[in-house]
């Protein structure tokens, strides 16, 4: 197989907020694309918003991006390879190990599919919160596995630039972990966040401010999607789980301590023992590390 | 004690962000503000932006605010009681039930004495990070205690008038209890997220994307003064962070069994046991409830 030099003919399976962004940016560059979803109404959506094409192309596409749900993602990947038996096939799923292993349990040729992953998103879902500019100078992860052939991932990172963003090269190992830590955590973190303002009086919520707001704005991206990333990714994701448990005893214990010395002590409470400042000093570093990682991307 | 009309002179005792901040609002409205700090270099720096004069007032002011550190602000009420025998004094922490229990310890009658609390900040600290918009249609919980003058509480209730924020009377219980769900406990969780991005590889942060950018953004907040704010509001946020330890051990129970689905099962997972959906569910309503809220807030 060899790489091509432009993409010009792509197709899209999976017309929700992910693929018809990358219609839409494909769409910029002259690209032609046609957009396939099992829901006729998503595919006309898509193709209302101008993501691409409702109908499928006529000769064999360059490529194929399939943007379907987690749970879905290795049989899609397979019956794409199958369909368009000379198209290089990626997907843009959230999880890179568990669509590679369904892949590979049911088809023993896979050098034409390389995953890849969008560091890109919306808590919103849909065509219609689409944008072609979505993926403007983000990061776009590429995740060849060992049979991969080396102009597939070509063409892949090629699918990347056209889309504005900038390719990043990992192993399906590599990436779940990244993820697990600076995507799939975090989310979790701002559910439980999100999740305490339920049942709680009505008059808390009163005192909300933005920092409220941006701790739990993630957490308002559909569930049933996110729960098939999570139990995709179940292992990497417990682990990190299980260390912030262990923070939260930490605290707990800061805090009890803390809660008898504000009630027992005519001098009040002092800066808060050094385990609890410790944590809120680590949790200050991290948000350097991500500032310092930020170089390049739009403020 | 008589209520006034309009504020027309303010002491603000501590030279810091907020301090500083209510100094330039109250500015905005041609009250004459003075502003006084341990540090020589705050007031100075206060009164470079305009937030105050570094000079004391010849005549007593109608109203002094207190806006120092947690652990101080006690002792502070007190010492501006006695300072200013006719003025009312007012506090703007972040925990209402601690400071008014040092003050009790201290002082016999804090008539003139009632809590509040602007719902407003930034993660950057001291008077250059100051704005004179920061209070604009945010709320600002005023707290009377069971001492309070009715003329004191109408005072603080003119200054969050004159700040361009909106008033919202509750008791310090109440106070704690709300602030420990929408601030306090929303902050360790961010914490909780950034502290894992300390330690990991620095490729994983290579994937860093807006949606973690939101969620540790809080984190950033200077940990020593947050120290503080967390042992002076123990019990509360303790209560509610079992809550969230008891969630993280339902998830985990439910991520270990589809970590096992992943490997052995060549349909891949399902959308995620039920468990797992019903807390992102409710992380979803939790959401929801946050943007009910907002109505009267900027965007």
């Amino acid at each position: 197989m060899k790489s091509v030099d432009a993409i010009s003919s792509v197709v899209i399976v999976g017309a929700g907020l992910i693929g018809a962004s990358i219609g839409l940016a494909l769409g910029r560059r002259d690209v032609a694309v046609h957009v396939q979803d099992i829901d006729p109404a998503a595919v006309r959506l898509a193709a209302q918003v101008g993501a691409g094409n409702a109908t499928p192309p006529s000769t064999e596409p360059d490529l194929v991006v399939v943007a379907v749900p987690p749970d879905h993602l290795g049989q899609a990947v397979v019956d794409a390879l199958g369909r368009w038996p000379g198209a290089v096939v990626t997907d843009v799923g959230s999880v890179k190990r568990a669509p590679l292993q369904q892949a590979t349990q049911r088809c023993s040729d896979l050098r034409r599919y390389v995953g890849s992953h969008p560091m890109a998103g919306s808590e919103h879902a849909g065509a219609r919160a689409a944008s072609a500019a979505l993926f403007d100078a983000r990061v776009w992860a590429v995740v060849p596995h060992e049979q991969s052939d080396p102009a597939a991932i070509a063409t892949v990172e090629r699918l990347v630039l056209t889309c504005g963003a900038t390719a990043l090269r990992m192993t399906p190992a590599e990436h779940d972990l990244a993820a697990a830590r600076v995507s799939h955590l975090p989310y979790l973190l701002a559910v439980l966040a999100a999740a305490r303002l339920v049942g709680g009086p009505d008059s808390h919520l009163a005192l909300a401010g933005q920092g409220l707001r941006d701790v739990t704005r993630v957490a308002g991206s559909p569930p049933a999607l996110w729960g098939q990333i999570l139990s995709a990714n179940a292992e990497p994701v417990a682990a990190l789980l299980r260390e912030v448990r262990d923070d939260i005893d930490g605290v707990l214990e800061t805090l009890t301590t803390a809660g008898k010395h504000v009630q027992g002590d005519a001098k009040g409470p002092d800066a808060g023992p050094h385990a609890l400042l410790d944590l809120l000093n680590r949790g200050l570093l991290g948000t350097k590390a991500v500032a310092a990682s930020a170089t390049g991307y739009p403020a």
